[in-house]
Formats: structure tokens, C-alpha cells, sequence
């Protein structure tokens, strides 16, 4: 059962677009809420989407792992590593008790909840060998996947690149992370919002 | 790619407990560590499987929706989402800025991280003609699976079952909930384990 709004089976970007445009909204402090579909309610079959498209971006480009943060990256990253037959890492925001040992660990400052957090990873699940593709819901002011492309790279690992679902491209991340030479592809970037109106930034590849 | 240890393209019951016997750890305090393959790095090929036993188990009960728990209940609930075809509901672990309006709320006390917090869901993505099926990765005291339920109870919807990938079968929680008439599906029951050993509860259906 694939939704009404694919092109051949691949997710368009005008289909994440419409997606944003009827079910999300805008509230106040920069916070566009998709819940309805992406981070709090699944819309799977649009999920499944999702994670094809991702897998069509980075095509043959030999990623063997991908790394994302919990909690709501996590079932795009896994849509991501079904489509790509690859595992599936997620940073934890603090060292829990059952993250035995030794940890790759960097810190994380929060858009969407205004705090500094820790983000780790087990080193027994990031190896010099791995060739990382960082996924994840939103990128904003780019901190997450900082801290995340910083544990790959402490693990003399390769960040291939990233995948997100929605950039807020008014915010610094996306733009900071590619002037860093970051391969950084967002299915959707959000140029402008306000309660009353969203308009996107036009994408070649998508 | 299907793992090797499945029999008829379906995981069996043999198939979770030989990896967890090969890959997991027990650790102090009753943990069982299966980091590497359930809840820190995803074996996607793997977490496939589970999902297709999960629908497989709760075919034709009407479920229309998964309601899961943030982090490591997430990739199942995906996975068997993806399997069932019906979206999936995350709860969050505290109130945070992006969940607007009334939210429906229950707390929990956490084995593993030894604190009482807040299980909450907008009350949206509830409503009172729902089947839920609840879906986690660990059962032990039950706890978790009775906060959800809670939430389910309220908005006035019907908990058709619950899922779980591993149930503690020395902890309180399996026997709670199915004496209190909810089917609970593990995929795996640890019935002992220490440092050196680990015996599993036979089951019938699986």
C-alpha cells in the first residue's frame, strides 16, 4: 500500500513537501511540528519510503554502517538500513547502564529542548574500517550531527555523509556542515516558515 | 540477505535464543546486554525477521496501530509496523517542547536506569477505536508495558497484545500481565541466567 503522492515508487521531494505543507505546523520558537507522520506518530508506509530514497542518494558509495542519535532518528535510520542491508547504530543522549565499557563520547547542545547533552557510543560498534552514513530526523543548527560525524571520526572512521529528513535551512547547520566539506543530503529544506506560510528550497537531485 | 539461522524465511524462537546465547552478555544486576545486536547497534536483517514474527502472531486481530516506547523500542515497533502495514506511535519519556496540547500520561519506574518517569502521548495520535498492539524490546517487571496500556486504557482503545523481543521470565512482568488477561507474545523468555549460563522457558507457538 504506497501513498498516493510517489513518482515511480521513489519518494519525490515534492511528496515530503506536500506531506510537511498538510500535515505540519508551525509553532512559535522556530518548531515545526511533524509529528502527525515522522517523530511522534509513524506514518510507516511513508517511512518505507523514505529509506529508499535515502538508499537511492548514496548508492555505491560503499557505505557499510549507519549512525543516528536517539530517540527519533531512529526509525528513519532503520528504514535507511533496510533499504541499504546495512546495520543500524544509535548514539545514546547519556551513559546508561547497560553501555558497558569503553565509549566514544562528544557533546551535544539541543535546539528543540535548550540543554547540553552527551551523546555516546560503545566502541565496540564503530570501527577504523566503517564507512558511516549519518541519519537523522531534523538538522537545525547542526549540533547533533557535529557531535555525531566527531565520534565517527574519533574512531578513525569515514563519514561518507548524511542523510536527513527535514533541514531548516534558515538555521546554520546545513550550511556549516557542507562549508566543512560534509556530503549533507536533506530530503526537504525548509527556506522560510512562519505560522501561515512554508516555502522550500528548490533541490536538483530530488 | 536473510540471516542463516532462519527456518521457512521466519525467525524461530531457536533462532533469537542462539543469539542471544552467541552474542549477548549478562551483566551485574540482571542485565542482559544485547547491544550488539538489539538495542545499540540494530542487525537490520535481523530486526526484519522480528517484525514479520510479530505480524505473523497477530494476524488477522484487527491491530491498526503499534504503540511503542522511546529509544530501544522504536526500531522493533518500526520493523513490525513495516510487516503489519499499520503506523507507529512512540511514547516520550518526558513532556518535551514539541509535543503541543493535551497529552495523555502514565509514569513508570525503570529497572534498568533505576528512576520514575513520565510516559506521555499527544492525545491525537489515540483514539477510542483503536487495536494497539503494544511493542517493546525487554520485558521484565512489566512496568513499561503496564504505562502504555495505561495511556491505551485511557483514551479509550483496546489493547489487542503485546510484543516483546526478550521477556525476563525470573522477573514479576510476564506473569502480571497475562494474569491480568493481556496477551503478551516474547519472542524469546530467559527463564535463568547468570555469568555463565542462560536457560530459555520453551514455548509452543513460535
Amino acid at each position: 500500500m504506497l501513498p498516493q503522492y510517489t513518482v515511480d515508487g521513489v519518494i519525490s521531494i515534492k511528496a515530503l513537501e506536500e506531506k510537511i505543507i498538510r500535515e505540519g505546523t508551525v509553532l512559535p520558537g522556530n518548531i515545526l511540528k511533524v509529528g502527525g507522520f515522522l517523530n511522534h506518530r509513524i506514518d510507516t508506509a511513508f517511512l518505507k519510503e523514505i529509506g529508499i530514497e535515502i538508499a537511492r542518494l548514496y548508492e555505491n558509495t560503499g557505505v557499510n554502517k549507519i549512525l543516528t542519535i536517539e530517540a527519533s532518528g531512529i526509525a528513519i535510520a532503520v528504514a535507511a538500513g533496510f533499504a541499504m542491508n546495512v546495520p543500524v547504530v544509535f548514539a545514546k543522549k547519556h551513559k546508561s547502564s547497560n553501555v558497558e565499557g569503553e565509549v566514544y563520547s562528544s557533546s551535544v547542545e539541543s535546539f528543540t529542548h535548550n540543554t547540553v547533552y552527551n551523546v555516546v557510543v560503545s566502541k565496540e560498534y564503530l570501527s577504523s574500517d566503517d564507512k558511516i552514513l549519518i541519519v537523522d530526523d531534523f538538522l537545525a543548527n547542526g549540533n547533533a550531527l557535529l557531535g555525531l560525524a566527531e565520534l565517527v571520526e574519533t574512531a578513525g572512521a569515514e563519514v561518507v555523509g548524511a542523510a536527513i529528513a527535514i533541514e531548516k535551512g534558515f538555521q546554520c547547520g546545513g550550511e556549516k556542515l557542507r562549508k566543512k566539506g560534509m556530503r549533507v543530503e536533506s530530503l526537504a529544506i525548509v527556506e522560510n516558515m512562519t505560522e501561515n506560510s512554508l516555502t522550500f528550497r528548490p533541490q536538483n537531485n530530488k
